[in-house]
């Protein structure tokens, strides 16, 4: 195996891979990073037990040059160290020796086969295919409210179903949020639920500016971006049907303007741990209140709008509501409420199909 | 007590004292921070059991009003929650509880009395005056390479001599630095080691486009800048002597790019985690060279100018160099040797008065 190749492609690639790659596994070959240099590309491959990313750099003349094919698993620092190093950099194996060299400089690194590295499946299934601002917006607005907890493992992934739409919905039974995007062309009917943590390391891996081709299957997600493939395991488990949970009628709705919500319920969470508010309609106004062992705060705003009882007042996760508020991109937002004790929706009219799902907490 | 501030300013001060303000400290009234307000100002104080800061905002019409004087020791949180609100807060004593106003907003805390808090000792020694570059200059060139063991408690700190010129010296015993700055009007002589953290505390508080006076005494050190006092206490236990160590005949002189320098240990520092690099003279270049288990690195660069032995090689540690190099402006550097097993120089062309020693590493 021999090819030199631009620093700057090697930097901007290590930069994709360096999402999956990890330092903490114990199986040493899944700390490296698993090189093929073929007739008109060299794949990267980084991968641990459940995701995988590979990223294509094509052989083009002024960017990376391919003299010898082959294939290895390199240590991670001889593809970082790139990015101390300028110009074009050769990469040649000799036996089980790797000669990085640039100028004055030479660097030797050993190497493991690359037949110790893991087979990653590939997929055949046809793909669906979302601009990068629709695959953003989808986990981005959903995957913040992914249970933290391994109680419920299901719960601490994004549920896809694919259909005639594409429907994301996640919840950790203490709120909810649901996005639907129609489909151009209706797909199979299936339904998966990818971890949140790998979605995450996807949307950060991938250029927005292009679209994200989408094959979901019984055993793996592929995504696909521009010269970047990223696959995750899929977490086992009968997803909680949620439709049920959201309300349709409701008794008290009120729009208020976001930053204004946004900037109360910030207050109010640096003075209590427990992160609980109190909400009160209160004639032209809407009063938050908080308090902890030490600390009591409260706040007035006047709200754009408002039907329902004079006096409604719930009580619920300052943190939760601020998370809902921070997916809403419009000036003013809904809150829409059945009871103090029923779940409340957060709304906001920017036009996105999106439902956000809060459950009031008790106080007595 | 009763006052009124602008955010901006208590914002700004809250960012001073906060350098000192810990979470970790057992003893709940060094949680706080102690509140004066008297006629002309408000003294914000900041302390733990070995250094502190008192930040004065004066009395001025638009920027603070003092309705009523008074002091009390305030959670650090009535004073950070200034951060969430905006344009004239209010702060009212009403036996322990503190009311915090703002237009609609309304926040409660409660506090300690100021009685408390300890008594931070003020100095009436004479002070010596340095720009704010001059005592950036000192510390930072010098806090650098104090030892991060506590086995010598001493070498933890920077050794301040004061005298016809001010001295500062700081040494693990792997290496050493010192700046000197001439003084105006001679000073008393007097010794003091101050702790490394502490110094660079100050340095972050402190505006440098203001002068910084010092006040240095038996037990403690004063740092004024502006409307901040910054106080630490002191290292006991005598300070080595260093001078003896400096060398002061050369066999081996380099001048080199200090660019050139810094950009080849920092590559050879990411492969070898001892991180000792040979350096050897090798013809019109210098070779550098360091080996780790499973790689080795290798680059060349021409020097400037050498003197000395051809093949004079030498080997010593990569960060300590790195260290050294990045305390120098010039853009080339000279590098001082008397023979591989004696500490070297390394020596900046800025016109600085500074001496960086490093030992060098013994390889066989």
């Amino acid at each position: 195996m021999k090819f030199t190749v631009k620093k700057e492609v090697l930097v901007d690639a290590f930069a994709k891979i360096g999402k999956v790659l990890s330092n903490k596994t114990t199986i040493p070959v899944l700390r490296g990073v698993k090189v093929e240099a073929r007739a008109d590309c060299i794949l990267l491959t980084a991968s641990d037990a459940s995701e995988s990313i590979i990223h294509r750099i094509p052989a083009d003349p002024g960017k990376a040059v391919i003299e010898l094919e082959g294939e290895a698993v390199f240590k991670r620092e001889a593809l970082e160290v790139a990015s101390k190093l300028s110009g074009d950099i050769t990469y040649e194996l000799e036996e089980d020796t790797l000669h990085v060299t640039q100028a004055k400089t030479k660097l030797d690194f050993s190497t493991m086969p690359a037949t110790d590295f893991p087979k990653i499946p590939t997929t055949n299934s046809k793909p669906i295919s979302l601009t990068g601002q629709q695959f953003s917006d989808l986990i981005a607005r959903t995957v913040y409210a992914v249970s933290k907890s391994e109680v419920r493992p299901v719960l601490t992934g994004v549920n896809l179903s694919f259909g005639k739409e594409l429907q994301a919905v996640s919840t950790d039974s203490h709120r909810l949020s649901k996005v639907t995007i129609p489909l151009e062309t209706e797909m199979e009917e299936i339904c998966i639920t990818v971890p949140g943590k790998m979605l995450e390391h996807a949307l950060k891996a991938f250029d927005l500016s292009q679209n994200v081709f989408l094959t979901a299957e019984q055993n793996q997600i592929a995504m696909v971006n521009g010269n970047t493939i990223y696959l995750s395991r899929l977490i086992d488990g009968q997803y909680p049907a949620t439709d049920r949970l959201i309300p349709t009628d409701f008794k008290h709705e009120m729009t208020a303007s976001t930053e204004e919500l946004k900037d109360t319920l910030t207050l109010l969470a640096t003075l209590s741990k427990e992160g609980v508010v109190k909400m009160e309609v209160d004639g032209m106004f809407v009063k938050f209140q908080s308090r902890s062992e030490t600390s009591k705060g409260e706040r007035e705003i006047a709200y754009h709008e408002y039907t329902g009882e004079e006096g409604f007042a719930i009580s619920y996760s300052t943190v939760f509501l601020l998370d809902a508020l921070k997916r809403v991109e419009s000036d003013s937002v809904k809150l829409k409420f059945v009871d103090p004790m029923r779940p409340f929706i957060v709304e906001g009219l920017d036009g996105t199909d999106q439902t956000q799902l809060i459950l009031p907490v008790r106080t007595y």
